[in-house]
């Protein structure tokens, strides 16, 4: 795959792993090429380009035949790695070889690294071990998949300013005020890792049907981390108030907390695949916890797909040029997520032009308020 | 706003008032420019930019608060001037400001001036007085509105010449022979103003069910006025035969009779909006004015709805070419829509190339069979 | 007509002759090229641009009267060779004529020749006269149309390699292994015409409902004539087995069997026209000849709208680049297919050069198996 427009030597989320069970012919195009996802005879993912080498029909309009994909059109099969073999008219011919993509699983999601697969580091893959709890006693996960009609960075940029959650999601996860009225914004920045949190001390937990206090307070904490290119662990916590005020300015992960996965991998320029899950939400403070698995699928959809993609798609339409060249408003809570959009440019800078050539970029005029991480 | 399709410096209809009732944040999209539009505090129309200068929101997505938008993303607030007033997160930060343009509420419309903002001459609206009557003792007004997706000037054209509706309009407003067999064709060419009218005297009326001949004679006429850019105004009027065979040559807007609206607006290169409304018919001539308020709505929205649009839709997609490149037979009909076509070219030149640069344009070499005014 | 794409100088199907029926004004596109088609006073077949020489209107909005088309926008009146033989509001203006081209009625086609009139002779028309027996005795013919979103090269390659018949037709006619175990592909090669044939010796004849062996043997053919640009015919045989073996190599064409067109018209870049017939199968093997009317319609509906037209609009969707450069694997069956690509692709530039530059083009460099025939 060659692209200006994406890394390639990284990690992408290409598909759920459940997505691949029962004998699934996956049709997925990532980075603007079109795949065809399956398992081999031996269960292992594969992916091939999505065009058989005789007539260019589309591999997954076929069928999986033992782990080998049988083309609709004359019949031609390819194993997991791309190789004819078998020609129902004649010997196999040599030249019948589709392209290939290094593929990995981990965590339930198959991974795809679309550049040069000698550099495929799975060691590289950002840590989502919470989703193989998913059949742990009390604990639960779901998995859910929207796409979005605009370009990956937007949905990162959502995801990196959680404060849209007061206003875009007051009918779901948000507009109680946490983070208007208590919300302390910090970004930490480890390079190719980059956290935008918010820590919100002693509010007032609200029933979560009336949304009337029940006379508890909490401290509570948003703590987003995004791995370059673009996947990205949330863990929403509830700590008994003022037991872990130490950790207002410290890592938070080994707390309870619920997780929850938002891997987006492009599908096209203005398109993008948008991988979210969520476990069941841990903590001993009011009623956390007492999420079913059915209402967290639910209240997920809702956000993700009834109040986060539709503003995403009218935000895409309403640009005409490039994010810099529209000229943003430029606010503090933005700072975790000009970052990561920085340090994304950066990378595909280095990629596509290795022999370092450091010219300045427009970008670094922009005009930025200073973070306070 | 910029555009070399397009007078700037003039009014065009925006929205009809009640559009603006009950506190609506109305999205428009006006000479290519998406536009919000809603009343403010004071109830006075305003008209931004639609985009939130913060990250590129919609502001037709968000609510009206007190004659103030909420942005749906981060709850960013703006008032009629675009100013931000209130930032949930923070001060109100200094460049948060969208753009707004000229409006003005007159007879029922909200106008805008796309251009300079200094040159807004209300007194340039062109009249439609007529608009106030609706709730007048024996008068009624509908007011309507079709998006048609043609260049605005085809709807100009089509309007310019009513002897389609003999054909065209043969189910509704025509199709009995009066332009046909009695028409006389007049153009009154005031510069920025023209009349395209019939003049059809000693007709013999019918019955609007049965079509049939009813034993009475009338001089009817349809006098069709232009404002440049596009905002067009017509009058029906059924009157005694011979009574005022005077006025054959004569402007005839005091006499009884139907006045109708039909302003055009450009809503982007191959699209416009058409607003159109209509009075009660007035006259003392057989069964005129005997029209109720519902059946008058019907009958005019099959007509533009029904039988003009798909007219002007299809005429559209069969251009592949300019108007003039694509060399349409000009006609003695065609007089007064031909000069409106240029009048408009020529004011949109003049304003793009204010030097005055008198070159000749391709448009004045087309053959063109004279007028008869 | 002036394309670079497309073959002028030739006869193209335009519309089956019912579709002319009970006073049809019918709107189709062929070559990038909006007609209108319609039966004049004499019933003579008749094809105009489609566009009013005053207005742009499609003529097909408007009415057949008397054989003469009358536009829907303003009344004026068109013979079938395009001449304005009335005009309601005035004199008929001398240049109001409308493109025509030449047309002709031969087996149930309306046949168009888009390039030089002069050059048109009828004789050169394909035969399908089996089309003329419908209403014989004993025999009967289905006519279909299915519009195809795919260029209409993919068609014909499609037809002349019917070993896709095992696979995307395993529902509909194939699927048997007839042409996997027992096919031979022979190639006739006679200029502009191709013909792409299996000999299928030996068979053993299914039960249609059941698919199970009914103990009779029979030699069975599929014989595919190719004749430039893009009109085919199919013959379908099955004979007592071993009766003709003679005839293997020779035309069978005298031979009882199913005949049915297959006549592709580009409608425009990256769409066709698919006309198809059938006549009722002939022979005395097993249960050939069987098939009712109404079965036969479904049968080939099935195949073509429901098998083909998915499959060639999801290859013609997978190309990016044309055909050569997106280097199908050219294999043995394919030749039929190749030979009749090339030799369209020698007749469109002979034309467009007639001056003879004989370049050799890139296709010939191609590595291609070579044909059996």
């Amino acid at each position: 795959m060659q692209s200006e427009l994406y890394l390639l030597n990284c990690w992408y989320g290409l598909a759920w792993s459940t997505e691949l069970d029962d004998g699934a012919l996956l049709a997925r195009k990532v980075l603007g090429n079109s795949l065809v996802v399956f398992r081999d005879k031996e269960g292992r993912p594969a992916a091939l380009r999505d065009r058989c080498s005789h007539r260019m029909a589309p591999l997954s309009m076929g069928k999986l035949k033992d782990g080998v994909v049988e083309c609709a059109y004359h019949g031609m099969q390819y194993d997991g790695s791309g190789r004819c073999v078998h020609y129902p008219f004649g010997p196999v011919p040599a030249r019948a070889v589709v392209e290939h993509y290094a593929v990995v699983e981990r965590d339930k999601m198959i991974w795809i690294w679309p550049g040069n697969p000698e550099l495929a580091d799975s060691s590289l893959i950002p840590d989502y071990h919470f989703h193989n709890n998913d059949d742990a006693e009390d604990d639960w996960v779901v998995f859910g998949y929207t796409n979005v009609k605009a370009d990956y960075r937007l949905e990162i940029d959502n995801l990196m300013d959680l404060s849209h959650a007061e206003y875009l999601h007051a009918t779901s996860f948000g507009g109680r005020g946490f983070i208007t009225n208590h919300g302390r914004y910090q970004v930490r920045d480890l390079g190719n890792e980059i956290h935008s949190n918010w820590w919100m001390p002693a509010i007032d937990l609200v029933h979560p049907g009336t949304r009337q206090p029940i006379g508890v307070q909490a401290d509570h904490f948003l703590d987003m981390r995004w791995n370059a290119p673009s996947n990205m662990r949330l863990q929403v916590g509830f700590l008994p108030q003022g037991v872990h005020a130490d950790r207002e300015d410290a890592p938070r992960d080994d707390l309870p907390g619920q997780f929850s996965a938002h891997i987006i991998t492009p599908e096209d320029e203005g398109s993008c695949h948008y991988f979210w899950s969520a476990d069941r939400p841990k903590g001993s403070v009011g009623f956390v916890g007492g999420m079913d698995k059915e209402m967290g699928r639910k209240i997920f959809k809702v956000a993700f797909e009834i109040e986060d993609k539709p503003m995403l798609e009218a935000v895409a339409a309403n640009m005409h040029k490039g994010f810099w060249e529209e000229k943003p408003l430029i606010l503090p809570n933005d700072v975790g997520g000009i970052r990561a959009r920085r340090r994304l440019a950066k990378l595909i800078r280095e990629e596509q032009e290795p022999a370092g050539a450091e010219a300045v970029s427009s970008e670094a005029l922009i005009q930025m308020t200073p973070s306070i991480s």
